[in-house]
Parts: structure tokens; sequence; C-alpha cells
């Protein structure tokens, strides 16, 4: 193991089957030979949990749009500085279930604080700390509508009108558009390794 | 009562008695026949109060200075939008016990991270709801050092080193200077009594 570790955040909207990835990308790059650090958000760090629970629970209009971008950036302020840089400066990948690109989606796209406004204020929170690569799981749009409704444990945002969920959606799509070099649409129909083996392929050039 | 309320903030570093004159200025302009909401900072708001509790207990290394600043910032945006915001365009005028300048001062200037970024950061917590008038209360600075250490109930922030606490008043000077017509430095020195009528004195453009 020498030099930095990558950076790699895991992405995408309800009912894709994120949770199923992020543990069998982290298996499969562990099998590789990678140290590897898995975490999320919000929360990867003491500061940051105490926040994620201000944010996902209580009512959906307990906070604004703006406060709500502002408590991720927060949170992520912290997390980066506490958990992630210092993994990956130790030589350690970082696996991150969700990260900056939710914030953008989520209260950028879908909320319409503006990706640009979001994104300025995650600058402040994280400076240069934006992941090496970044891979969103999208279905067709009947896909993860049909798979949201299953979703028994919504929080105060997952718990959010189909309508928002198809914003987050194309946001997601507008920001792979505009980084393509950092930020991957995978599709995620088909079987969970199918899946794992898409992604896989998306970090085939930061491969050791 | 007609049209919109003023908006005005008192601001000063450890020690300088603000709120003794909070107290007393809002008197004096209820005498004046104002209808007045007093509030402060961090809080003001349910929500607002919660992230209250995170700044201002537990060690000094619990928050990083931008963690600090964003979860200011999450807390204002509450703030403005559940309290300020619904008074002022009600007619009714507010008085805060500190507001966007402690974050400029306090974070952008005694902690390093520019005046200019954490501005930006709070344009987007508030918008345009800036304060009609700011008016900062200083002493020169063997003073208010004597003053700060008398001070027994010091917080997280309060308790930190003389030297922070003279980058702060530095800092709102420097705002002062930038933004002359909204902030006022006022001299914090003599009976409590005199320091009230140099803060109306620097009000009576606004007063009815």
């Amino acid at each position: 193991m020498s030099g930095r570790g990558k950076f790699i955040s895991l992405e995408g909207g309800e009912g894709v089957g994120k949770s199923t990835q992020v543990k069998a990308l982290a298996a499969a790059l562990r099998q590789r030979g990678i140290a590897l650090v898995e975490t999320r958000e919000p929360g990867g760090s003491d500061g940051a949990e105490k926040i994620r629970e201000l944010l996902l629970t209580g009512d959906d209009g307990r906070w604004s749009a703006r406060a709500e971008a502002l408590l991720f950036a927060a949170a992520r302020a912290d997390h980066a500085e506490k958990t992630i840089r210092p993994a990956i400066e130790a030589g350690t990948w970082v696996l991150c279930d969700r990260f900056v690109d939710s914030s953008l989606a989520y209260q950028g796209g879908a909320l319409d604080l503006g990706i640009a406004e979001v994104r300025a204020v995650n600058q402040f929170a994280i400076g240069e700390l934006f992941p090496d690569r970044t891979l969103v799981l999208a279905l067709a749009e009947g896909g993860a509508r049909a798979r949201a409704r299953d979703n028994e444990d919504s929080d105060r945002i997952g718990g959010r009108p189909a309508g928002y969920h198809q914003r987050v959606d194309l946001a997601f799509r507008q920001i792979a558009a505009e980084e393509p070099g950092r930020v991957r649409i995978v599709d995620a129909s088909g079987s969970p390794d199918e899946v794992t083996r898409r992604l896989l392929d998306q970090l085939e050039d930061l491969l050791p």
C-alpha cells in the first residue's frame, strides 16, 4: 500500500438497491486486496451522527430546504475531516454510502435551491475533498417507482412523494452530464451480481 | 403601525455588557411605541435551539471551524424563516442579540475562514435578510479583556483564549469599515444609561 487511498461514493434515489450494492462492492474491493473503510452519510463521525438525528427525524416541515442543505454540509465537513481525510491520507480507500452529490440532487435539484449554489456551500464544507469516482445507481423510471413503493423504512426524506424522487433522479443525470469524469450513471436493473460487476467496471482505471 | 418592521442586531465580543444593553435598548424602543420582538442567536426558533445545544456544549475541538460556521448558518436559516421574517412582515421590529456579523467575526475573522467566504455561506442561508442596522459594542482593548476575565458563564466559544477574542474585535471593526451604512461601532464604556443613549443615537434615522 502506498500513496493516497481512493475515495469512492455510491449514490442513487430510493429503491435502486444501493444498500445491497455498498456491501457487495466493499467485499469485491477487499477481495482485490484493497484496504477499505466503509462509511455513510449523513453521519460517519461522532458530530455528524448527532446532526443526522436532527435531519432524519421529525416532520418533513421541520427544516426549510436551506437549513436542511446547511445541516448536511455541516455534517459533511465533520465527516470529511474526522473520518475520510485521515483514512485516505493513510493510504486506505473510502467507500461512502451517499456524499456530496446527494445534496446536489436532493436539495439543489429536487428542492430547487440550485445545483451550483449547493455545490458552492459544499466546497466551503469540504474544500477539494470530492470523491475520485461517484457511482450513481439508476433504474428506468417505472422500475424505481415500483421499488420505492416497497420501501418500508422510509425516514423524513425517503418518505417524500414520488414527484420529488423523480426530480432527484433527473438531477443525478444532470450532475453526471456536467462531470462525466467523476460521476457515472450505472444501470441498477438485473441481478445484484450483474450490478456489482457494472460498478467494478466503472472503477477499472482506479484499481491497483 | 404600517409597512415592514425594522431588523436591528446587537453585536460585540465578550465582556462589553451586551446582555444588559439588549434589555435596555428593547425597553427604550418600546417606550417610543415600537412593537418589538426580542430574540437571540444561536437559537430563536425550535430548530435553531436544537442546533444551539450542539454548538455551545462539549469540547472546543468538537467541531472544526467549517462545521461550526455551517451549523451557525443552518440555525440562522431556521431562525430567519420561522421567527424574524414573519415578525418583520407583520410590521413588528426585531431586536436580535447576535446575528450574521458574529459568524463573520468569530468564524470568518478569528478562526481564519475568511469574512467573504463566511458571508457567502450566510447569504445562502438568509438571502437578503441582513439587519437594517447592526450595532457593535466595543471597548478599548484593555477594558474588554478585564471584563472578559470576570465572565463566569463562558460556553464552548466564550471560553476561548484572549488572543481569539482580540481577533474577534478586529474583525468587527473591519466589517464596520466595509459596511458603514449598516454596521456601527458603539463605545461601550461609561454608565449603562450612557451606552444605551449612544445605541439609540445610531438608530435615529430608523425611528418613527
